[in-house]
């Protein structure tokens, strides 16, 4: 790794400055051949403190005349409200990264980002991250070496935004975080190559920890949580209630993880299998640090002249390294 | 997955039959878009008894003559003897994969490889499998998401068949086997996300099992083992002597794999641990699935006018599977 002088650098613009936009910003600082270039909110830039010192902060609405300023977008939105609408819209005019997660819209995002990135001979790979992302390789990658085989997927211990965001809208929540945790019992069977059918309730449990309203009906509010449909009454859920000063000071991290493992059999009495785990301190972080990688993938492609929309499934992996070729060969291989 | 007429299928040519072409024979059958279209052997094809009834079986020297009847080479002979001769001499003529895994020599092969490649408009991806292979790409991919962070590999438990062969080279010997085992507490440390600079005994132990010749001295049979410069001396070593018939009773399968983990920090107070593991009842078996798989990328990599020489670094994934990409992007993404 040289290092390049500063005008050799790749220029991030991060779009959206929550979680995941401070988790760029921090890993784009590990990464010696790129540097922030700006960062975009619909917030007042005034009021927005960057962690680096020094880095411009801009309205949303001045992201258009900086086309030419920035080699690729990181956006930082969410998958509900501004990825669908940001993502073909800035794919037009610039090279972008998303986390788009909304699985069952990934075929339609795919390909309105692409129409855009087509038209404007830009590079956009959407739904990077770790699900959908480097646990999407896992399970592509299991299936293609062990055809003969089964994948399974397994989330936590996490927080599950979704799933807290649901809790604190029950009437008599005040605060609320849940955690999604793999069933051992069902993580066993697979990792020792069983090939069972799992239901849901089988493979997770959701463990709540819950701050009460003042007066509210502890039992009652936890009959509602338990009986939520699709978010809760399939699964085994236990409700802890707690205190506000419990919840700040054990449950405002944001861990996560989980494991893919493929398990299969390349004759009869050979029994293969493949597991993948990440265990993350913090999900933005580790999501963050995903789309900064990729971010230096879809500057080469651009410059390889493949233009369109990409998915992890389209990069060759020695793309997501700032090292060559021949040294990624020499110590890596 | 459509199934393809027979007519469109990938013809591969296995060149070299031992335990990993037929793993290779074993793993096409499994794929259903391709087919063994021969064998080709330095042993008299008559005596050869593929897998699949009718899978023809050639002499070597009759493989010239194929160009033109084969879409990929899958070259299943070792790296001391015949991989260097042999990928660069049929890399002129043919696309082909390799599994050449001396990792200090890859660069010099990869050379020999790219030339003979170029030169012919073929396609060669060399040193596939799961290490050099899958592990390598783990070994990428954590390195360039956690740059800030470090990765240890880990191989076991796992039959060794160089140290195999070493054991059997001891005066005295009349048989034996030898299992790399990570040891547990290196692993736990790494797991838990520390970074421990670890000397080569403290991450592997060694486990001999051994049959000795009528009237040999057992003790210095053992002291000869476990001083073995290189393979031995480094290690713990247990040498047990065992009788030819437990030898051949427990100790004839060929198990292997390991454990690629990469912890990293985001931000001082967040750790991320991302790790790949593998658990083989037949590493033969494995490895020859891998090539298979890759054999489908080099195909389409040809299809695409990709030539040269490849390592598993310079693949979209993608290419991997048999499904098409939007296939992959609703079903797996």
């Amino acid at each position: 790794m040289t290092s390049s002088p500063e005008t050799s650098l790749i220029r991030i613009g991060i779009v959206g400055y929550g979680n995941l936009g401070r988790g760029v910003e921090a890993a784009v600082a590990h990464n010696p051949d790129m540097r922030v270039a700006g960062i975009f909110t619909r917030r007042d830039p005034a009021q927005l403190r960057p962690l680096g010192a020094g880095v411009p902060v801009y309205g949303m609405e001045q992201l258009p005349a900086q086309q030419g300023q920035l080699d690729v977008l990181i956006l930082c939105g969410g998958s509900k409200e501004d990825l669908p609408q940001q993502s073909p819209q800035l794919a037009a005019q610039f090279c972008l990264v998303d986390s788009f997660d909304t699985h069952a819209r990934i075929p339609a995002h795919f390909a309105a980002v692409d129409a855009a990135a087509q038209a404007g001979n830009t590079t956009a790979l959407i739904s990077a991250g770790w699900d959908p992302g480097m646990f999407s390789l896992n399970r592509l990658m299991g299936e293609a070496l062990l055809p003969n085989g089964a994948t399974y997927t397994f989330w936590g211990k996490g927080l599950s935004q979704g799933h807290s965001d649901a809790i604190r809208r029950v009437p008599g929540v005040a605060a609320g975080v849940q955690y999604t945790i793999p069933v051992d019992e069902a993580m066993q069977q697979v990792r020792a190559g069983g090939r069972p059918d799992l239901s849901t309730r089988e493979k997770h449990r959701r463990e709540c920890f819950v701050v009460l309203q003042p007066g509210a009906d502890a039992e009652a509010v936890r009959r509602t949580i338990v009986g939520m449909p699709h978010y809760f009454d399939q699964y085994d859920t236990s409700v802890q209630f707690i205190s506000a000063e419990e919840l700040a000071r054990e449950h405002s991290a944001m861990p996560h993880g989980g494991f893919v493992i493929r398990s299969g059999n390349t004759s009869e009495g050979a029994q293969q299998v493949i597991e993948y785990g990440l265990k993350l301190d913090s999900n933005p972080e580790f999501t963050a640090s995903v789309l900064v990688a990729y971010a230096r993938a879809v500057h080469r492609l651009q410059q390889l002249g493949q233009h369109g929309c990409k998915t992890v499934f389209d990069v060759p992996p020695g793309l997501l390294s700032p090292r060559s070729a021949a040294e990624l060969r020499a110590d890596l291989l």
